[in-house]
């Protein structure tokens, strides 16, 4: 069983990396999407493409719509979708994401520190895990895909 | 054309109210469903119907999920999903809401401050207008749904 | 069996009030939709209602998507869509619309004069039928609603 | 992330080639499709195929039918349509895919000239991007697909 | 319950009518829909109202298409769909409509004589009932709807 | 907000009478849905209409397709659907409900005992809320639907 | 361009060697599917596999669905259905195919003779295209998929 | 012809083995997908790898939704689930499957012994084909992905 995976939320951390190169230490069948994670990049794409735009929103709005290209088709193609919210910044579109996700019933996991749980409660409801690190992604991902749970498969099925 | 409305988002003023109040005004044929917006009641409903969690993310699951029941039937019946972000908290359901509707194809209105444009320029991207106050609400529903605008409907249409 | 009617494309003469009153002239059990054909109305109502727009391309643009929540809800809620392409202006904007009802499967009549089927050849293609004149549609519209047809529901079935 | 592109609209010039290039050029992972562009052979494949028709108008209609099986098909498969209005003829079919893939949910592109803004507004309201020359698609598809944007993504991201 | 039922298939026998009265008789909360039943309206709408047209699979291609307006929309909008195949002639049509029940989920109940069985069992194998009488249909109906069977809802349920 | 309400699962208890009471007791704007609750007539209604079956198997399979007819069509028309799972037999077509819902994405609440907690897991995973006893579901309703909450919606919002 | 191609109906007659030996001459990118030919096979193969039934009716029910499974999620699977009517026998099952792919919005091409083509009109005017032999079929595809056509896109475009 | 098979259900004898090697024997091309059938680690991954939870309700809650992130998926992506009912334990997750396969149109099969026939007639009644052992399955896979069917399809077909 091969996954798409789609990495959404905070761009500040090193977190996708980690879930990649967790997942290529175990070999996982997975390939993983997410949005451009350059800063800049991915707000100028608009008008550094298509023009220049006097007006701050309409630089954002020709932006926005641009990455939206991109994470909309990722979002959709995606078997998983995962979402990290940091601890800074508003964020709102790793929660609308998470919306996104939610509506077109692909399950979602969500990755956040304890202290936002009241926060997110609601994002949390519509998630089938709640994480709060990368590594916990990557054992849930080796135990979706390739049925491994350390101290468990690794041993006879004492069920049985 | 009869349509129903869903408002999303901000519960600490009343917006809701005067949206209604604009519509009702001015007759429209509308109805108008919203989250439940008794602060205390919303947080604690699960616990209060279902029994106690000493686990305050599990108290906050039961609440989150039984309004999940009010809030997504109520989005998917809805013709035009409103949400209004305010300028205090994170809001994160509000942009979930969002990109629910954005996914099921929903026409989108966005209420938020000029300050905020840029954090939330991936949800004004997904949004078919974006308002800065209610009484802008109002006058779009009225141009939608009865084709009225003010200093125009009222006068010969100069373009014919 | 009522039928919800969306009327589209060309704004400049009366061919909507052609079909209803034609259609209620034969009580015919039907709603009619379209939009706005205020023209000034329809283009300034973004800029009217939501700020002025230096830019023309802006000022349209919020223009069009004002419109198009009235638009789109109104094909998405239709039965049937009947679209009219006159013989002046390029009426983009009706083609758009004839494709939007093919790809969700709506009924599609259209409505154009003989001197323009070959440049419509691929709307009439997606087309259930393609008529010249309102007084079609009004026939139509009571053959598929009320079963009647002059000149022979109105006689014995001789084929019986 | 592969992507499939349609390219639709306008067959007098060869911006089509000049996207293939540019996408070859920078080695983009993508697949294009389009319409059968030689005129002719799209006017007459019905008839040509299927049997003479002396009324223009079934010849019509059998060829459009005929190519609506390959448009269709490739408009429902591709992840992003593209659709180009040239400055003569009335392409009501650009417009018509343009609706089509509107209502799929699919991204679309626009490429038109600026002269042509006003008359096409509903149709850039329902892009995501509205260029004018085909080098500005060949860059979105490669920032779309690669995260690449020259004078950004060549430097260090001055946002972190 | 309120349901509503499309009644599908042969047009040369009252089938339709003993299900209504069937229905009516006992009070069941349903509407009925069907296509045209007046045979040689059914076969001329499309000329009759559009214009002759003098190769007689234009003729048929116009009418076909008309008659699709009505049944397409009603089917669609059916709980049910009962579709009843004759003993005389090919009934393509009748099996068309089963298909396209079958496809869109809906529950479908067939009517036919023994002797068709294996004709039909295709056919068969896609409905939820196979019948051989009108009155089968409306004992069906009544059950399905008010829950009521002669000989066991009128008297204290033995299993309790 | 209007809603429907399927009630499916265990039939030898009278949960489904003191839902509906409680319901109607606090005027909740609702209607409910529900199989065919006599056992015999469930049983039997097949060959009762449709013709004795000497096989059993082929006895259980026409009445199973025929309370298909009522219960899928009232599942499909749900908002909300609520499973009863009772203390005795094996109540597989309740979890095939379940299921089924949880598929189409309606709201599904689980009423089960403490002991049946392990066993239904993967039902109450798919849950929005898991209640023991029917007036544990009539408060959800009422709060779901009039957002009534007693000891809080009754009082001041201390939240506020 | 890859197309997957459901060949429906007629099993007395070679019309799908005829296509796929046509389809592999052309190299045309297609890969062909069927239901199970062998007659004897398809009418036996419930009992052959799951136990013998002494009533003839779920002796066929048995086979049509296990049948249907290859049926099904062939033509689910299919971007083209074409369906053959022979001259003889009733040929439900390709009525109910065709229904069934026009439900899907599957593009649909019908293969029969010119007497058939009144009783099978509503089949037709769902089609995309109505041919008589196989040979055209083949040539359509060759078109549709390469979009070549002998007599003009071997020559230059003279409508250039 | 391809197929992706999810096998759903008991989890205590080697049913899913014998599938696969008669499976691999007959050189049948398909995948196999299922439930991760380590039993205590699939009650156990959960609280495993997101942490441990002193209420049996949230470990199994935990461990439910992430396995269902594997069941879902595959169920999703399956062109058959054939799920298996053992004569231990209640299997309401099978039940579950099957009803959530049901729902998403899937073909289904079942495998349950004689005596449990009547307590699994609703879902019998949504199966494509009921069996009783693994070999059956095996050999219906054959027959509906290579047309295969001992004592027919090695001999020449006597029908015609």
């Amino acid at each position: 069983m091969t996954l798409s995976i789609y990495l959404s939320g905070e761009i500040h951390t090193d977190w996708r990396d980690q879930i990649q190169e967790g997942a290529s230490a175990t070999d996982l069948d997975v390939t993983f999407t997410a949005p451009v994670t350059h800063h800049a990049a991915s707000d100028d794409c608009g008008v550094a493409i298509l023009g220049a735009e006097p007006n701050k929103f309409w630089h954002d709005h020709k932006g926005a719509k641009l990455n939206a290209i991109r994470t909309r088709t990722a979002i959709e193609a995606a078997d998983i979708v995962v979402v990290r919210f940091g601890d800074k910044y508003r964020q709102w579109n790793a929660a609308f994401d998470a919306g996104y996700a939610a509506a077109l019933g692909t399950p979602l996991i969500v990755i956040h520190s304890a202290e936002n749980a009241h926060a997110l409660k609601e994002v949390d409801a519509a998630a089938l895990a709640v994480a709060e690190t990368p590594e916990q992604v990557v054992a849930m991902l080796r135990y979706v895909i390739d049925g491994k749970l350390d101290g468990y498969t690794d041993k006879r099925d004492a069920a049985e």
